[in-house]
């Protein structure tokens, strides 16, 4: 895989861009800064599972799913909160995901094109931290931590399905997939103008 | 255990008033509409977990346990939807608490003072949804469903007493218990002011 190219697996987000080569070294330079912000990270994910589940209870098997994933993410952060804790660091103010932010920028405003670009920013966001995880899986030194970010990372291969699969449900197959190459399009640019970060994103 | 009075159990909030007799025929008889209120409780629940941990990743073991809080929430929110789909029934969205919205209203603005006193209000509503989750746990009709509430009813007195001990932690006995007595005293005429509701609280 280079750094232009990412491989999706079947019914996967085919991401525009792969990370690239410098973030890994980067992340394990800094890896308690990373694992902080990985902890906030799945406490978002929970809690947007939870808000897609208030905002969206018509949408055919969503508030099942949701709670599942709600509960799946909580019980990820329990793990990467033990991680913390067994480094001797102490979790610290979230500071924000300006990469989130500026995906969330990109979502229309009307009802129904709303619900379908939240979920596939969800899909995208699931997809670019897979990708991320299974790099610090690679590329730890810890065989213990590599085991763990490995679990991590069949998760969240396993949630960008589930949003995709949810958002064709929502939207409509042609739709998403439109939308989706769009979105995949403005996530690449995102990432281009952020920058590295000792973050997932 | 009559109408104006709870006996606590060791550790747990002693609510300043137990719940009319009247209250539990009524959840009888609108049993769905209470199904549904209960798991946007167990939604709310989970969010709030993950907001205190938000708010206050310095107080000692918080983080962690509001980690498996929220996933214990989301993992009763799964069961209650299974409940809502097993009768027919579609979740509809979340009209609001009103009990809990009045509550919130209670909090002191300090800062040590608000989070003392979101720990606490945190504590009164896990003890008030223990006390309604019990009623139904021994009035439902249906022995499965029983069960299922007995078994909600215990996770929630161990979440009074897990934000009790917060609580005391992060404010100190003395105030914290001076400051429950004011809250219990509030949440008993906020309950009077609310009336009967078709709903845990």
């Amino acid at each position: 895989m280079t750094s232009n190219q990412v491989d999706p697996r079947p019914g996967s987000v085919p991401l525009r861009r792969a990370t690239s080569p410098d973030w890994l070294p980067l992340a394990i330079r800094n890896f308690d800064q990373v694992l902080i912000d990985h902890a906030h990270c799945e406490k978002k994910a929970a809690v947007h599972a939870l808000s897609l589940l208030q905002a969206y209870p018509e949408v055919p098997t969503l508030p099942a799913q949701m709670a599942r994933l709600a509960r799946e993410e909580s019980s990820h952060l329990s793990k990467v909160l033990k991680i913390i804790d067994e480094r001797g660091l102490s979790l610290w103010p979230d500071r924000g995901d300006p990469y989130a932010q500026a995906l969330m920028k990109k979502l229309r405003t009307g009802q129904l094109q709303r619900r379908l670009d939240r979920l596939l920013v969800a899909a995208i966001i699931e997809a670019r931290s897979c990708e991320r995880l299974g790099l610090l899986a690679e590329g730890l030194p810890d065989p213990g931590l590599r085991r763990v970010y490995e679990y991590f990372c069949r998760a969240e291969a396993g949630h960008q399905v589930l949003f995709l699969r949810l958002a064709t449900r929502a939207g409509g197959e042609d739709s998403a997939f439109t939308r989706l190459s769009e979105l995949v399009e403005a996530e690449a640019e995102i990432l281009e103008q952020l920058g590295l970060r000792a973050a997932i994103h």
